[in-house]
């Protein structure tokens, strides 16, 4: 069991249906040190070269920040908007929140994204994957080269890292929730 | 002149009117080493007993994230939410954003503020000053120590700086521009 692991069973909490809280340590409240922790671990499993980390607005930006000082690159966030105009200079997508029931835009800038650039995307959570999708379709428009995707905590029972892993796209996630089912948090490999 | 400094005049956009883009180093792109030497200097200006640093979403995340990692404490990032339902486990207050034209609602939760805290906060520009001051807001709720505000980049013709320091806060900002007058940027003190 890891770093991260053991802290989820200690400070997660787990609310019915399938949702875990870990705001005292991840996305609310942020442990660096564990931050940390985590960062190491996503350069010891892409030794890739890797020349930006993608990710998302908010709470993809502590950890892929943290992260990015090991792998010694930019992170670039994309921005979710509401706004439907289309502008030339970004790359747009659509990303559904099951968690806000809403439909979002989504941009990076063109300016910091292109074809000779390889990239890890990396994000907190992966559930349904749609995010991690949006993120994987602004690098495709962009031509750079998708190097995988890293993420903090998986929900192993929900579609998302099925859904990258059929496309090819290489997935590390630092911990698999494989259910949580009466409170009992169950993680893949442990 | 620091780095900050030296890389403003180097990469930032001067936009009329007032408008300073950072965008490539700090708020979108995010230079990360250039982050590291920020923190280093909030930790040399802030020699004072910190428990935790508060900051908000998303643009502050990345500065505070890194500046933590030098004063080995944890950060908390306030959230904006439209909801109107108040909470009675949140510290909540308003926040107008001019760049948005439109007023938001920012909350912590209680379990992350309390009274035996005390706070530095942090964000990435200081302006008209109402994003720092719904923050020292939430602070004072929660019967905190308010021990300062560390600003990446302050406006300086603009009056959030001296709104705090005429309160008595202690603000240091890494740079401060002072005119952008066409296009020419003159820091304060440089």
């Amino acid at each position: 069991m890891n770093k991260l692991e053991e802290r989820i069973l200690k400070n997660g909490i787990v609310k019915e249906p399938n949702i875990l809280k870990v705001d005292s340590f991840i996305n609310h409240q942020i442990d660096v040190g564990l931050l940390n922790d985590i960062g190491k671990m996503f350069k010891e499993r892409f030794d890739e070269e890797i020349t930006k980390i993608l990710t998302i607005e908010a709470s993809g930006i502590a950890i892929a920040t943290v992260a990015a000082q090991y792998f010694n690159v930019p992170v670039v966030f994309a921005k979710k908007v509401e706004s439907k105009n289309l502008n030339k200079d970004v790359y747009e997508t659509k990303v559904y929140s099951f968690t806000k029931d809403r439909e979002y835009t989504v941009k990076v800038s063109k300016d910091y994204l292109n074809s000779s650039d390889k990239i890890l995307v990396i994000d907190d959570f992966l559930a349904n994957g749609h995010a991690a999708m949006g993120l994987i379709d602004l690098v495709n428009q962009s031509g750079a080269d998708m190097v995988g995707v890293g993420i903090v905590i998986e929900k192993g029972f929900q579609e998302g890292g099925k859904l990258l892993r059929d496309k090819g796209i290489k997935v590390e996630s630092i911990a698999i929730v494989d259910s949580m089912e009466s409170g009992t948090i169950k993680f893949r490999g442990v």
